[in-house]
Parts: C-alpha cells; structure tokens; sequence
C-alpha cells in the first residue's frame, strides 16, 4: 500500500535548473511557498493550512525547507537532503525567516516569490521585513514552464495514475443499478480505492446520472439512476504526487436517439482532438479541432468551456487547452482533452482522458474503452 | 441526504454589515475572491480552481458574482438574489470585471480585498487595470471578525457537524480489528459516512496507530493496528457547508501504563481547558491552562502545538488559541480544545473537541465520551 506522501524524492535536476535560473536572472534567492511546488522540488509533500511552509534557494549556496515545528521531524525524514528549520506556534515565523536568510544569503538584495499562489498579506509582511529588498520576480511562470514537459518517470507515474482511474470506472460502473444515488455510487468507488491503497482523489469524485450530467459543475447527491438515463464519471485519484483524471458517460439502459446522437458527436469531436495532438501545433488549434465536430454537429453552443487542461502534481496546470493561447505543443506535455454537450434539462456527456504527447502523436492515461457501454 | 452544497443561504445581515463598514470606512466597494468567503455571503458555493470567482459589493448599490460561465446558472438557481455574470473560458474575465464596476460603480475610487487569500500575481493585475484606485483596505480581518462569532443557526448546524463526527467515531472504532490497516478504517468511516449522505469530510481523515501517533501529523497508510496499542482517530465532515473536527484515542487491548498515564494526562489538560472557557478570559490563557496540566506532570515538551482553533464554514479559522493571543473570548465564538502528547516512537495521544462559548461556559459539539476506550 503506497500513500500518496510515499514516492516522492528531492528533485536535484529542478533544483540545479532553478538555481541557474536564479544566477542567470539576478535574483538572490527564491521563497517557494506553494506546497505543490515544495513538494515537487524537495519530495517534502505537506498542508501547513494556516502555517508557514516554505522552500528558500539561492543560486549559490543550499538551499532550505522551513516548517512548521510539527513538520521538521517528517521533513528531516524525507528523501529532502539539506536543512530544516522548524518554527513553533508561539514565534514569529517571519522574523525566523528573516534571522535565516541574512545569516545564510548575507548579499541579499533581490527575492523571486510565487505570484500566483502567495497571499498578497504575507507579501505585505515581507514588504515591510525587507525594505531594501526587491521582490519583482515573479517564479510562477518559471515553476509552470518547468512542470510543462514531464520526465519519463512523471509519466511512468501519471500511467499509474491513470491506471487507477480505469480500476474506478470498473468499480463505479459495477455499482450502477436502478434505484441507487449518484452519492451511494461515488462512495463505493472511494471506498473500494482506498482499500487497495489509494488514499485520496484528486478532486470531490463526480457521479451524475440524468439531466444532472447537464451541469457540467453538478453535485453528486441523493439522485438516483433511473432506466434509459446517461450517467456521468468524472474522477482521479493522487497516486505517489500525481494526479489523473478522466470522465466516462454510459448508459443504464438502452440509450434513446437523442443521448445516442449527442454521445456520438462527443466522441468524435474528443477523437479527432487525441489524433489531432502532436509536436508543434497550438493549444488553441486543438481546442478548435474538437469545437469544429461539435459546431458543425449543431450543438456548439452546448460546449461551454475549453477543451483541456494541464495536469501533473495537480490536477489544473498548464496548459490551457483554449481559444487565444498560442503555445506550441511539444512532447512530454500532459493534459486533458475533454469536450463535452450540455443540453439544460435534457442531457449531458463527455468524455475525458488526459494524454501526454510522444514523438508521434500521444498516447492516453486511461484506457478504459469510450464505446458507449450500455448497463443492465 | 443532504449535499455539502445545500442548505447554505444568501446572508443578508452579513451583507449588510459589509456594506455599512464599507459606508462608514470611505471604500467604495469590495472585492471578495475567496470561495468561503462567498459562499458564506451569497449562499452560493463552488471551487473556481484556477479560474476567477468574485463578489463584489459597494455600500450604495446592490452587490453582484461573478463567476465562471460554468457556475453562472447553478449561481442563478442558489439562494442568491442578485445578479450573477459569467465569463467563457475564452474571455479575458479582468477586461470584463472592469466593465461591470465601471458601469455599475460610477464613482468607483477604492476596492477593499481580501489579501488574506488573493494572490499577488491578481493584485498586480487589478493595480494595472485600476491604476487609480486604491487597494489598501484589507477586508480579510473584516471577515474574520465578522464570523468569530456565530449566530444560533449556525450553531445548530455546527452541532449537526459535531453529530456526524460522533457517528464517525462509532463507525472507526467498530473497524479496529487486529491486522485492520489505519488505511481500511478510514475508508470503512467514510464509506458509512458517505452512504448516510455526508458527502465531504472537512480534512484527510486521520486513523494512526501505534508509534504513528505519536506524529502529530501522520498519515494513514499501510500500518497495522497491534494488540497494547493506541489508535488516535483525527476527523470531521462538512455538513450544509460547515465543519467538524475532532479527535478521540483509543486501547486496542489493556493499555500499558506509560499509555495509561499519558492518557490521564491529555486528558486532564482537555477537561480543564474546557472548564476555563468563559466571555472574558483570553484565547492565550486557555492554551496556558491545558498548557500548565501537562508540564506538571512533565511532559510539556512533548505538546508541541497550540491548543486550539476557531472553525465554523472552513476548518480552521480565527480565534486561535495560542500564546500571544490576548484575544478576549466571547459568547458564540467556536474552536477546538485539543492538547495532545507526542513521544517519537513511543506513544501519542490527542483529544479534541471543538465547542462554542455559552451564557457561561462552553458546550462541545462532539458528545463521543472521552474516558479511554478499551476495544477488544
């Protein structure tokens, strides 16, 4: 049984290429404050909620894990290989911090935060703790560009993932039965996972049988599967730090012409996406190659949201599979391709896996079969 | 049954004050951006992940969400009596927020936010698309203050919370059987949880056994429980949107006297916290109460965390009890008493409950007894 805190190591090649960044930029030293990130670049994996976690670099000399006190035991612990400085309750973290930073980094003159996750209040702190201090970097843009092509062992792991994915569909479709409520259906599922070791989804698990699967930000809940009605999996487990995610639509009953006709558009419209995805074309092209079957199908204003989205130790990054983003596919990137039709009141489908890119094409996560399955 | 997403309501008083300390403090309206936040203000409740979700709110006119298009009919069909505006995924939601103020709010000079929880990299957007506008005032600790205190409707539903978790000690402490992995127990309680309708558990449950308890921040996995061991059960649900949390320890088998003792001991320093909680005493004194139990008997370096923390629509807010905090209590305010003692590699013992203060005194929503429990 592997938890989802198990698996992770120190990442030395990121941790080199954020320090040579770091010199080639100017910028003294990096305060990494998103637990993901810390997770990805130390095999440090924790939720300090409230608390102050944080990953300090510099270019020139070690870096290190500060934590809260609790913290320090399970990160000294870690595959983490450099020091950790533990803060009690009762201190002042952020004068902790400061005592830290000058002794180790005594030319420091320049900070590069994480823009995109760091709380404006905790930046007003640092503010006044380091008047002289610049803190314009901004290390978000260089984070996503480094978690945008996965190693090999990334994938080795995202497969795993996804190989979970498919054991939840199995189980989740097993579950489906007149009578029984999309909650019943979703707790069976979690309930199976976790007891062959997958500890935690990665994202509430969504079950939504009939016009509810016409939301596509349903709630699962006391609704029950009813004969000749399209139910809806949208799933992923974390496994080792990586996350899957996949949807499947499958009919209870025979499907009526309608649910027919719609899953057959989304199917489409998701395949000519997968073939679509290679080297060198856009994320926008690929969002408008599975926005084209569905339009020309009649159906495109049913389709109301982009195609994919990144996925890696979370379960949204980059990129953003959508109109107006320009950025050239290349190969070891990792996303979703998940078209989908929403008719209010009447029915909803779509069907998801996420893909990384292969010299030739991509290869999907998931491997459960996107057949309409027809359950009795 | 009853979703995590239902039974929360528009709080129109709440509105109401926000808007009167936005009249009486010159700023011209609010931005909100964090979910809790605005489901606690709207009634309407969902995870944006990366895309934006806001509320926004001026003293003079009536307040507005927006949201992605996604959200926008959920929103539309919640208990929330304004407008709602969507974006596609296509569209630049900031050009679009500018629009919406600028046209609603005329004389728009000043935007409190809630730098508690929005990220610089949005901060320097919003700076640059109003450059002026000023957004110094900080509406995080508005809102903390504003849900210190809770109203008798949210108690009840505290309580329902708190009943929930009782049944989820009743489910856990039925599953531990010899050879039973912590991993199984928390699936076991969440399963029975889920199938009664309680859909969402406010944090990882925490099922640790043994020396594993002895982290105060453990994770469940593959550990066996073990004759003579203690197993400590770290939990809670949310429920109509909010939050249990709750810990019990348990025998399995005849209690050794170090864990006999240890146990004594944690509990003491809880009964007596909970006896001291009364309007007027501050949040420090309290966590120096449990505090003083332990170190008489000599073990106050093994409790190395704060006594306590509010909770109410998240799991852990304001107040914390903690030294330093000179924090008056008051009737209505809600937190958790829970020392605990960790020995590495020897024994760990926690015991929680969380409460809210009374006329005079304070009462528990968690009812599970706390004499130690011998499981066989």
């Amino acid at each position: 049984m592997i938890s989802k805190k198990e698996g992770l190591n120190m990442n030395r090649t990121k941790l080199t290429e954020l320090q040579s960044y770091l010199q080639a930029n100017s910028i003294s030293a990096a305060y990494l404050s998103n637990p993901t990130t810390i997770a990805y670049l130390s095999g440090f994996e924790s939720d300090p909620h409230e608390r102050i976690l944080g990953l300090f670099i510099s270019a020139t000399t070690d870096p290190f894990l500060f934590t809260p006190a609790l913290d320090a035991e399970p990160a000294k612990n870690s595959s983490w290989q450099y020091d950790v400085i533990g803060y009690l309750d009762n201190e002042n973290p952020y004068e902790k911090i400061k005592k830290e930073l000058l002794h180790r980094y005594p030319s420091l003159d320049s900070i590069g935060l994480e823009k995109g996750s760091l709380s404006l209040d905790r930046y007003e702190i640092l503010t006044d703790l380091f008047p002289n201090v610049s803190f314009s970097a901004n290390l978000t843009p260089v984070i996503e560009t480094m978690q945008l092509k996965k190693t090999a062992d990334e994938i080795t792991t995202l497969l795993e993932a996804g190989h979970w994915a498919d054991v939840a569909f199995e189980i989740g479709f097993s579950a489906v039965k007149a009578g029984v409520s999309e909650q019943e259906i979703v707790a069976e599922i979690e309930y199976q996972l976790k007891r062959r070791g997958v500890s935690q989804m990665s994202f509430d698990t969504l079950v939504l049988a009939g016009t509810n699967a016409a939301n596509p930000h349903g709630t699962p809940g006391a609704n029950q599967v009813k004969e000749n009605e399209l139910v809806l999996f949208d799933l992923g487990v974390v496994w080792k730090g990586y996350c899957s995610d996949a949807t499947r639509t499958v009919s209870f009953g025979e499907p009526t012409s309608l649910q027919q006709e719609v899953y057959n558009v989304v199917l489409n419209a998701q395949l000519a996406a997968q073939k679509a995805v290679k080297s060198g074309v856009t994320a926008e092209y690929l969002d408008r190659v599975a926005r084209e079957v569905i339009s020309e199908a009649g159906y495109g204003e049913y389709f109301t949201h982009r195609l994919g989205h990144g996925l890696g130790m979370s379960v949204h990054e980059y990129p953003s599979l959508v109109a107006g983003n320009d950025l050239i596919i290349e190969e070891g990137m990792c996303f979703s391709l998940e078209p989908g039709i929403y008719i209010p009141g009447k029915v909803g489908v779509r069907i998801e896996d996420c893909v990384h890119v292969t010299s030739d094409g991509c290869e999907p996560f998931t491997k459960t079969s996107k057949k309409l399955l027809t359950l009795h």
